[in-house]
């Protein structure tokens, strides 16, 4: 999937991870177009001055932007952030591109690579210093409308998940303290790996109010009062993390599992059967008769390959593509060319069926799309497994140690949230953590839109410090 | 099209422009596919030490080069570069991904943005510090295969131009001075641009030789020697530059003429005929008859769009859709409505035409198609009427100053190349000319693979004071 590289946080995406991006930007660049929202780019560049012009947004981006300096052996008059993220980079242009109510609503997206210059222990596609994404930053007259957006983004980073990668999320908005620099409100997707017992965050899509376009002066003409209005904003994001959270989620300890829906191959056909006395025309047949088979699979919209190396065995093979996570291997031999049949064994449970050569082509798409609802409903019941709902400090602490996410009446204050995560860390190191000590304590992952239960009078907030009342139910967990 | 940005040499590509950039690397992501090449990924920053190991490449880009030396407030350790092209990037992993001959051939692409940090004049498209483009990098067991891939990627190159851009170009070899820095050699396909009279770089492919694959030491055991063999390779791209050449060539004083293949909006319906006098009822049926055009051409295979604004007269909409260049205006009326007919008028030439409601689509896909041809023969026309075959050095220079482009025989050295673009420069200052001085002198275009005639005992090096005997024609130009 990935490959190192000699420049730390910095990893190289192989096709076999690429194409699976390809399948998500393939989706959602559809998606867009059909909401209005057209594709642009913007330079990679960003003045210091532009950078800087929205505090909150630059005082939580300062520490990770990459300054290019100099050009050649010369230093540049003026020093050059590397984009963490564009609004900086694009609010100054939509200032001159949005004058009337006419140009509302403004909806622009790029698909681009951003830089984050982060000290933490980098992780091959959860935290990486470069990373891929598409960013989506719009404009509206009316924070209705401005709010509507901000959930149909939502919903198609959902289906991502969902729909494409067979990953289960909560949909919810982040507290004040995991909210974007320089946001309204955050809203996210989570995920749940059951493997380390952490949260994740899927995607974002946030609104920003008015508090960029008054920086940078984005108004329109008002036809009402003749005034000058600022508008309202949105910025969205999902990135090549999605592909680090399908690896985490469905991967097991012989390798990949990809999801049907976008593994670039669905299906290997790899001959089998051939043995030291067959004869050359023995192997012709067997290798045409495989070539016939893939061509077959793709002709029903199956996208499969053979896998026709004579240096490897079959069992070499089969090895090779249970690592690579190929939803489907199917087996062709003589004595099943002869009976008329292949054998298909699935990658995620190991599952192995004969099926009659005629119907193979809808038989594999019948068991891919099977495939994805199992891989779903069994990322959603290890999750539900994880997932407690608690009301004391106690059953916090005692459930994140099982490596559980928790549901939990919160205030929502940033001090208190502080509070949670440092009370709630493990303080013996716990060997298999890659990160020790106050971190690993419970972040709050979102406040989830479909609550457990209403609160009532009697509810606390969950940390026993504090004597705010709660506001909602929060999730927790710890976190990537 | 673009928008100017805060930094100078880089530039905003609004959707307008960036809509072309989509058309063509779907076309060409398709092709490369079914070559057998893989996209992949390759990080934005280049360490040090290895964009400097191969020494004709880095004398050539170091002047260029952009470094980030500061994340944050602190100083990195070590420096890193922002990949100008990435063969420094991708060859270190290449060395490790091919180990034995049934590893080749290896082909890999990528889609990026890459920076070069140049001092000339930027020119929007044409010359800019960061742009978009494809980069493919591949190895072979025998210079052969290499050979025969340049080649085969050049072709898809020129397609691009002359099938969707309209462009005719030129195939032919660089000259050692033009060739890539670390390239064996160099081919390219050449545009011309008749208001400036200038040649202008298409795209390139490239054969690297083996001198990329001793310095970064890939090889692969040779079944039949037993021996580590270094690899051949190629790399080849093409940018967003061919934007710049589409408008170049085909815009007109009325603003950009579109070419078909590549418009994003390729017919544009503009309701027409509506008075002060219209009941409501004439302007609904006459926006529904609209948008059932729309639908009926989108149907037909047509990129169709209505200009349903209400505050702006259909005046204005011809001249707004006529400077954004969309290939064919459909103008409906009330009365054409009871004729049963639209008028079509083509932004290339202003001709105006009647269609028959119902035979709409057809008609105006033949219209498109035979947009794109005409485009296409008027270019060259255009082009032919300014490519000189010139045997003597007055001729070079006089049909130079005629704004031509000239093909003459040439030893093809270096130094005498120097000689010819520096003896053929203009002394007094052309007011129209951006570039100054000595760079307005003759460039090498290329040595077209088609030579016009054959050279024969009596031809001389077209510059004068050349004792060399010539090796070829070559095609020179001012250039961009």
């Amino acid at each position: 999937m990935i490959d190192y590289y000699d420049i730390s946080g910095c990893y190289i995406l192989r096709p076999w991870s690429y194409s699976i991006w390809e399948h998500i930007r393939n989706y959602l660049s559809k998606e867009l177009k059909k909401l209005g929202i057209k594709d642009g780019y913007f330079p990679i560049f960003v003045s210091k001055s532009a950078l800087e012009r929205e505090k909150a947004h630059i005082a939580d981006f300062a520490p990770e932007v990459a300054w290019v300096t100099h050009s050649g052996g010369s230093e540049l008059a003026e020093h050059i952030a590397v984009r963490p993220t564009s609004e900086t980079a694009m609010y100054p242009a939509y200032a001159r591109w949005i004058q009337s109510h006419r140009d509302l609503p403004y909806r622009l997206n790029q698909w681009n690579n951003v830089v984050r210059w982060e000290f933490k222990q980098p992780q091959p596609f959860l935290r990486t210093r470069e990373f891929l994404w598409q960013e989506g930053h719009t404009a509206f007259r009316t924070i209705e409308e401005a709010d509507e957006e901000v959930l149909q983004i939502l919903e198609l980073y959902a289906y991502i998940y969902e729909e494409l990668l067979a990953i289960p999320v909560i949909k919810g908005r982040k507290t004040e303290k995991e909210k974007f620099a320089g946001a309204d409100y955050t809203t996210t997707v989570e995920a749940y790996v059951p493997a380390s017992g952490r949260g994740i965050q899927g995607a974002t899509s946030h609104h920003l109010g008015q508090n960029f376009s008054k920086m940078f002066e984005i108004v329109y003409d008002d036809p009402d009062t003749q005034e000058k209005k600022y508008v309202y904003q949105n910025s969205w994001g999902i990135t090549t993390r999605t592909i680090g959270v399908m690896i985490l989620v469905h991967g097991d300890d012989r390798g990949l599992v990809l999801p049907p829906r976008v593994a670039d191959v669905q299906a290997i056909v790899v001959p089998c059967g051939i043995t030291a006395s067959s004869t050359p025309e023995e192997r012709k047949a067997l290798m045409d008769s495989c070539k016939q088979l893939v061509d077959d699979l793709v002709k029903g919209g199956i996208r499969a390959e053979g896998d026709y190396r004579d240096n490897y065995s079959p069992g070499w093979k089969f090895n090779h593509w249970e690592l690579k996570g190929v939803p489907i291997r199917v087996e062709l031999g003589p004595k099943d060319m002869s009976r008329g049949e292949v054998v298909a064994v699935r990658r995620v449970n190991g599952d192995k069926r004969t099926i009659k050569r005629e119907a193979v082509a809808t038989e594999l798409s019948a068991l891919l799309e099977q495939t994805h609802t199992e891989m779903f409903e069994k990322a959603i019941k290890e999750r539900d497994a994880r997932l407690s709902l608690v009301n004391k400090w106690e059953d916090f602490v005692a459930a994140l140690e099982q490596k559980h996410i928790l549901l939990a009446p919160f205030c929502g204050d940033i001090p208190c949230e502080d509070r949670i995560k440092g009370d709630s860390a493990k303080t013996d190191d716990d060997p298999t953590a890659e990160v020790k000590g106050p971190a690993m304590g419970a972040k709050s992952l979102c406040i989830p839109f479909k609550q457990p239960r209403d609160l009532t009078k009697e509810d606390r907030c969950i940390h026993p410090a504090c004597n705010n009342k709660p506001k909602f139910i929060t999730l927790f967990g710890r976190s990537y």
